[in-house]
């Protein structure tokens, strides 16, 4: 009886990909019942792998009730509604294009795909199947940050006016050391591309989300520092890394505000530090991943001798997801944003609206990347993104 | 097939109370068991509460099995083999005695109890109860935030050598309007106390767990800014409050150090603000629950030159509890502390050990509790505490 | 032609003393002119020291027009106007009363005197010279810190309304070390205390300066951690410390508002430390003198969702002084209250207004400090501030 | 007798300038002398600036000893031995080669010139100039900030390992307000440039004075947000912005390390907020002028679960410039910078030593701001810096 029972109606997940994220989604899964009023009860229906052993054991710890090792077999289960795509991002655009001709609905991992074809036959996919009510959505979890959820309403609101410049780093330094083994991260065919793809997605598309503002052009350098690395599943001693350990890239939104992106994997001492700063004419914002439970505010239309960042702790029951929550000054954490996640797309799937970010809002990122690596190669001349 | 199979054995928990603690404690005994490779696998047996209704829908969002309106039935059941107590501190010493004496491991919210005279009387029945194989722990939380958790180790490690200072503040500010309604919670017969048992438990706690020394003797100040407050169940418009809002206290360590508390739900813009520090010869260390995924080291056999407190994110794998969690720099929660609890209750069950906070260590908080409210009875003299 | 000619009058300065804080004050004292429109002049005209060699190379290097050896003869100067007094405590009384008769206006450094006695005298003696037309001031310069001098004034405004808190610690680490050798500051005699003459003097007068209200009573701990030091002017190895290391202590302000202070010379890792926060009814104010451009903010009166502690660089021409310096942003210096200080004896005495901190403030902090002392004699009993 | 007698020689300085650099400048020469122990004492002979009344008060204000309305008759002077530059920067080749041909030590304000061709013909000047004895620098004041003193020695020393990311913004907002007047900084035949030659000077040499390296390549996007604004001493109500409000760049060091540039004067709530990160593989820094006294180190060779950014207060007489000043924790502020460049260029002149920052590095940073110019021009295509 651990689900809640009807009127409320049950909808069955069945999740592909069982690592860091498949944990994190089940999290997410598991959870968000537990916390929120919700208009229908997530059912962990089945986890899908391809190592029998592992997924099974996986199952059994998050509490899936059955594991499969075919996603066409996830796929074909009447008892799966909604399919969550956790793997890699090569094999995206086939589930997923599958899931919704199968009459599933789609969450799906960022970043949307490896590249835009891929992102561009999701979307079709997606307003196919939007015809027949399923929905999709892409997994840009940051979006469900409490801190940054309110932060874009503040930029909705105007509390920022009219703005000039974003700036957005995410850095990491797990690839500082040069013995750092090679992983599927690392390789071109299997991640598409390296700190671009992996944490330049979140802030491509953070920086769009909050701004409501696309990127219409960017300049951009990209290098691995480090050629080749420890491959302990290989013959050679060391196999060649074939993505960016760091992509550095500028751009323009549409309203002319100028962005500033960085990601990196080599930033010793930053583990998780996507910070941002939005500055607009009548205020500005900034946040760290670090200290996701905070957000800077300054409002530049007071007297400028009281004026100041101020810390917001986003922790009210006024704050996005917070009334759900713990009493005031009761941080979260990371798991939460897909608790948040999991909330939005039951609510999305009940109302029959449409979730966001969508995939047209995942091709869109896929489409900045793209003109960064088109920019990187031709020298860093200031590339327009397609639409 | 939520709950792990054999060979790991299955251990019914029954909770009484289902308010705030209530449901971070459900959150607790849910997910420990998804995150962390445990020698028992946590139930949750049942759940009670004097509201038929309301106790059920508890049950029925936070997945306990069955729901009880009397304690006594609870502590009855077979299936439960753990009393996990989230009452208000006047019904602790009842309910935990009767629970040990019925032949089960307890749990404890913290403060142990209202008085000093409770308090011995339930560390009196652990020790009986210890005897028959039966443990009992007290839930101060915030031993188990990773950041004091480490604190400890490097306390423990002598990394900051002979103590000479600890400073600790509880701050909130949910007190701070005078038109804040009238709760059990600011009512002395219900709570026992105000801001000193609620949060001045805690942070008596805390200076003694990570220093490893008792208080042993406090000089104290406490105030009720706020007399009277709107009572909206009874005849007269405002009840009188009879606990204190903050509380002042100084005093020494067994090594001779000098402690500094504060706790006070009247500190504006202050949500949660367990803002702690200690000095010794060889360091220091400061910590903020508003930042809980952080702590700060200073290391004073550095040269100078390049000494500094240094912020430590509290997020990888060597930290205690991480192993289990995210990758490095992704935050945890408040909610977290009380999973980490279930974790090392379990532990102590299964390996027969015994578990920390104890009674007894929540018997020597009450003695430190009790000499403050005789000090600020008796116009602040130092009063040493009993023992 | 260094000094500005008529029409502004020129009046000359003569220092007594010249280690730390005489470099100070002759930065002070020669920056002001350069800074400040200024209704009078000073002119650096001598300095007085025992060592006639020493003084006169400090002359020689600030900037002194002559060098002195007995303060007597400095007293007795007629281009002398004004006389300031940099020696220790146990000094303070017989030179300042002695240049009040002798027509002068006095500045003396804090603490006023090392006796509630010699105090009250220095009180009387400025009563009397105020008839004749001379002013005294006491050389509380944090009060001159931009970032406190407008925390005042936003208290003064109404702006955190009425005070519940104010939390005070002044914290250094230059005793840590117990080999750290003996000086006068760590003999009763010459230093009358330890942190809590030196230390604790700032954080009662910007307690009670900032709040406007004298605090009526206190409760207090002292302790030596570290009972006799090497010394190296004497003949056995160690010296015996006969000062406090560390002062802790509580307090009520006349409206009942609590206050807890903590002076320390112990607290490995903070080098000059002084942490203020007030907490009022409708908003709160924090500082740290290791960032002294910098005033925290909370203004409780914003919607909760909104409002947090704002970091206000407190760099803008409307800030008290700053209207005299650089550009918004540009950060002042731990001397530039020496500065601000002279600005404003020298705008009291052209105006013949009454200067703050006068000696009746100075000598309301020495009684503060004397109940300390007789409360951490007594049991730390709650002790009222004479009147 | 303000200024060393014998046997320290006296050198003359005169300044052509006298605004808000002038002052700065001012107060560098008057306080060097009170707080180091010179080779040479700088005596304030004179001060030049177009306007007679306004250049003699200023003199009258800040102690020079005489005033001169054309900059070709105070180079002349026999009391003046250092020429200080501080007008805009379309006349400083000018006077800066008159002052060297004419035997004159120079220091010029930075940018060296508005053009790579002006700070060649500097360049080649100095170089004569450097065979007869004098000699030149540039007033790149930031390197003279202890804690980016500081940072370049932990760099030279290897203590951050091979450099990977430099990352400098320099944000400010006085520009926000689309309402601020026109100034002679907004005029490309004035100023040069906007953001990019204030702004973006300083951050280029800190960048390749921290790390060592030259810059060698950029990409750059430049933008006007405001193009015109109002002009109070103009015929129209409005006069057209010639120069750019923000300059955003990335870029490459020699080592191949990547580097990301931002200037701008429309970051609402920045005022002066310099920020720098650096990268390597054994470690990090970080700084922020907002807070001057304070440099973040990351040491990567700690063990992951005690390494994290310290704050180190650069307070200590160990570190640059610091002997001289007050005791640890005693904060320096901006103007303090002046004081240590004098000293430098004393030094250097007393020890025959050549000062940095040299013209050609002044030279080298012109060439990078060119390289930038011209890639903005160029759809923002990477430009190698000439060398």
């Amino acid at each position: 009886m651990e689900e809640a029972e009807p009127p409320v109606p049950a909808l069955g997940v069945g999740m592909v990909g069982y690592a860091f994220m498949g944990a994190a989604h089940s999290q997410g899964w598991r959870t968000v019942g537990r916390v929120f009023d919700l208009p229908a009860a997530p059912v962990l229906a089945a986890v899908c792998g391809r190592d029998r052993t592992a997924v099974e054991a996986m199952a059994q710890r998050h509490g899936w009730a059955a594991a499969e090792t075919d996603w066409r077999a996830l796929i074909a289960r009447d008892d799966v509604h909604i399919v969550d795509i956790c793997t890699p991002g090569d094999s995206h655009a086939e589930i997923a294009i599958a899931a919704l001709e199968a009459g599933k609905h789609v969450l799906c991992e960022k970043p949307l795909a490896n590249t835009v074809e891929e992102a561009q036959s999701m979307v079709l996919a997606a307003r196919r199947a939007r015809e027949r009510g399923q929905l999709a959505m892409v997994g840009f979890n940051y979006r469900r940050v409490p801190a940054l959820s309110y932060a874009r309403r503040l930029v909705a609101e105007g509390r920022i006016g009219p703005i000039r410049h974003v700036r957005v780093c995410y850095l990491q330094d797990w690839l500082v050391d040069p013995d750092a083994p090679l992983t599927w991260r690392l390789q071109r065919d299997r991640a598409g591309s390296g700190a671009l793809g992996d944490l330049g997605a979140h802030i491509v598309d953070l920086a769009q989300y909050l701004t409501g503002e696309p990127v219409v052009g960017v300049s951009a350098l990209t290098e691995t520092f480090v050629r080749s690395r420890p491959d302990p599943g290989a013959s050679a001693p060391r196999g060649e890394v074939t993505v960016d350990d760091a992509a550095l890239f500028t751009g323009r939104l549409a309203s002319g505000a100028l962005a500033s992106f960085e990601a990196t994997r080599m930033a010793a001492g930053r583990k998780n530090s996507l910070r941002l700063e939005v500055n607009g004419e009548s205020g500005s914002l900034a946040f760290d991943l670090e200290r996701l439970n905070e957000l800077s505010f300054h409002d530049h239309t007071e007297p400028a001798h009281s004026a100041g960042f101020r810390r917001i702790l986003v922790t009210e029951p006024e704050h996005p997801y917070l009334e759900a929550w713990w009493p005031p000054g009761h941080a979260l954490g990371y798991e939460h944003t897909f608790v948040h996640q999991a909330r939005d797309l039951l609510e999305a799937i009940a109302t029959g609206t449409d979730p966001r970010p969508s995939f047209a809002d995942g091709l869109q990122v896929q489409r900045v990347l793209a003109a960064v690596e088109e920019s990187a190669e031709k020298n860093a001349v200031y590339t327009p993104v397609q639409t």
